[in-house]
């Protein structure tokens, strides 16, 4: 990398993805000064202590201020009041970005409210953990990831400038529209954390079978679940809330399925049952081709716990 | 350890549970000598060549003869047929045990077909991963794991012989009645592996988000899913049809939350989703403290692939 993409970068909110931003464009030099802002004094005292960035403000509108690039990193929810108090005091010229796990909401929610002459270029990094909040954020996180970008008709230069950035934190740089990107994480990601969560609750409310029990005995499998499902409760219910239409089609077809599935156990129609178990191995070695994962037997936590 | 638990230890099947169960005897010295055999020619060859087991036997008859514990390692569906082969051959006192993911249909298929004077102690290793076959065993596979026994009324003296075994190759040990098992499992293994087979099959099926993509941008989720749904299809049909009642009943729970969660969403009801997303977070907490798995961020896998 040769010196800072950006001048001044301004992060709004400080959890997990903006913190590992902050350390990855610190690592890497991608920024001459990093500036950041969360709601609470909670988060900002930690932020402080542990120079999360080189200054935290009292407010978001301070925090924007003469900045080249700021980031919208607060749950879907909550990104179009946010802009809504930034907006004023935005510089020309300057590039607005969002981490959002959705895209047309946040589109629909933020450009209203932003002045002629800043840019806007929704993105969305494809990575994450189950930890939140500002101690969470680690360097390495965006490594070797996708980051989305929905440049959304926003000025070339600006696009560009911003998947250098996100390139230089060790992310791959994809495009895609707004209406796409959502379905297709509405299949990769949101419908897949719903359906955790579920199990998750089922577990919970069933009497026969205590807590400690599923607890104790909880295999791959459902142990995979509840990491899923002890993810951020705010993060998620807003992105089910703002990406209703396509997680509701995925549903959909989902319980179309399940409902085949659950007809063949009743009338013990194994070949229907093996048939479809072995159409979905062929995707699984897609993504160890990809190197979206790797082959090692439950991703070599053989290591870690056993 | 002072020595071995049993003097002669033959294995029928030999993939992923009696090929770790060969590695960890041997690490260990559990058994003078280990015998297997496996249908195939194929996996007999492999396991010779790798010197898996002590002497791989042509038939399943010959490895059981003059051996004190005979360990069934096929899928569920299987169990009865390789019962009925080995049964004319078993020595008196022996035990007979089994490593199946489903208790109630192995004991209504095996038990019937076991001699006088053959102990039975039904058992399931809380303990895998998603490949399978003669090269994919390992030692460690059940350190820190759960086996459950099914005494079912077995004699004693065999009960915790068998339990001895379990616990000099790692493992913890405990015992519960047939039902109880097969519920416990249907929520902590079966029914989750059904849903996450069933989302990867809605992923493949989607034509406008073709598989390049799902595979491409497969994040947290859906790619725990997918590993999930690599298991080996026998395997799991034979589990589906062999725990029908109690996957069904699971399953029925399950599709009843995921109504109520999916009402939540069309209707936007985020308070109901915040609870819920609120109250799975607790059993994620108990098995981080239980020690079933750890709290690195997404299972530590920054180390691996990030
Ligand atoms: N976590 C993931 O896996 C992941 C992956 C990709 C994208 N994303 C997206 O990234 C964004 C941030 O997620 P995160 O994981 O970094 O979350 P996080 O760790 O929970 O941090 C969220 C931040 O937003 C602030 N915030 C919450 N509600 C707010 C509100 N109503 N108004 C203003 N600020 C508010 C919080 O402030 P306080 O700390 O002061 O409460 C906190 O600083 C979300 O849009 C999410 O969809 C997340
Ligand atoms: N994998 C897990 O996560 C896990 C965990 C706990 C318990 N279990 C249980 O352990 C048992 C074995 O599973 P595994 O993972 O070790 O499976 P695996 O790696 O697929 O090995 C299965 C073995 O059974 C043999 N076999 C398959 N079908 C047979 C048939 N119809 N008749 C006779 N032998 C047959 C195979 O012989 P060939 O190689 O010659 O085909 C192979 O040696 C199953 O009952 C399963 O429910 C599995």
């Amino acid at each position: 990398m040769s010196g800072p993409v950006y001048d001044r970068v301004a992060l709004i909110g400080l959890g997990l993805i903006a913190g590992s931003m902050a350390h990855a464009m610190r690592e890497k030099g991608l920024a001459r000064e990093v500036v950041g802002h969360a709601r609470s004094a909670e988060t900002r005292a930690v932020a402080r202590e542990i120079g999360l960035v080189d200054r935290v403000t009292e407010c978001a509108a301070e925090a924007v201020e003469g900045a080249d690039l700021i980031v919208l990193a607060v749950p879907v929810g909550a990104m179009e009041e946010v802009a809504r108090e930034i907006a004023p005091r935005l510089k020309g010229g300057a590039t607005v970005t969002d981490v959002g796990s959705v895209k047309k909401a946040v589109i629909d929610g933020v450009a209203p409210h932003l002045p002629e002459g800043v840019h806007f270029v929704p993105a969305h990094p494809l990575a994450g953990t189950e930890h939140s909040g500002p101690r969470s954020g680690f360097a390495s996180l965006f490594r070797n990831r996708w980051c989305i970008l929905v440049p959304n008709g926003a000025d070339r230069a600006a696009v560009d400038r911003l998947a250098d950035l996100w390139r230089g934190m060790g992310a791959n740089v994809d495009e895609m529209d707004a209406d796409h990107h959502d379905l297709v994480l509405a299949v990769t990601s949101h419908t897949p954390h719903l359906i955790a969560y579920t199990m998750v609750g089922v577990a919970d409310d069933l009497r026969r079978v205590t807590d400690s029990e599923v607890i104790k005995y909880s295999a791959a499998g459902f142990r995979d679940f509840t990491r899923i499902a002890a993810s951020d409760p705010t993060m998620w219910r807003d992105v089910f809330l703002t990406n209703k239409d396509a997680t509701l089609e995925i549903l959909g077809r989902f319980t179309e399925e399940l409902f085949a599935l659950q007809r063949a156990i009743r009338t013990g129609d194994g070949d229907h049952l093996h048939a479809y178990f072995t159409r979905t191995r062929a995707i699984r070695r897609g993504i160890i081709e990809a190197g979206q994962d790797t082959e090692a037997p439950d991703f070599g936590r053989a290591g870690v716990t056993r």
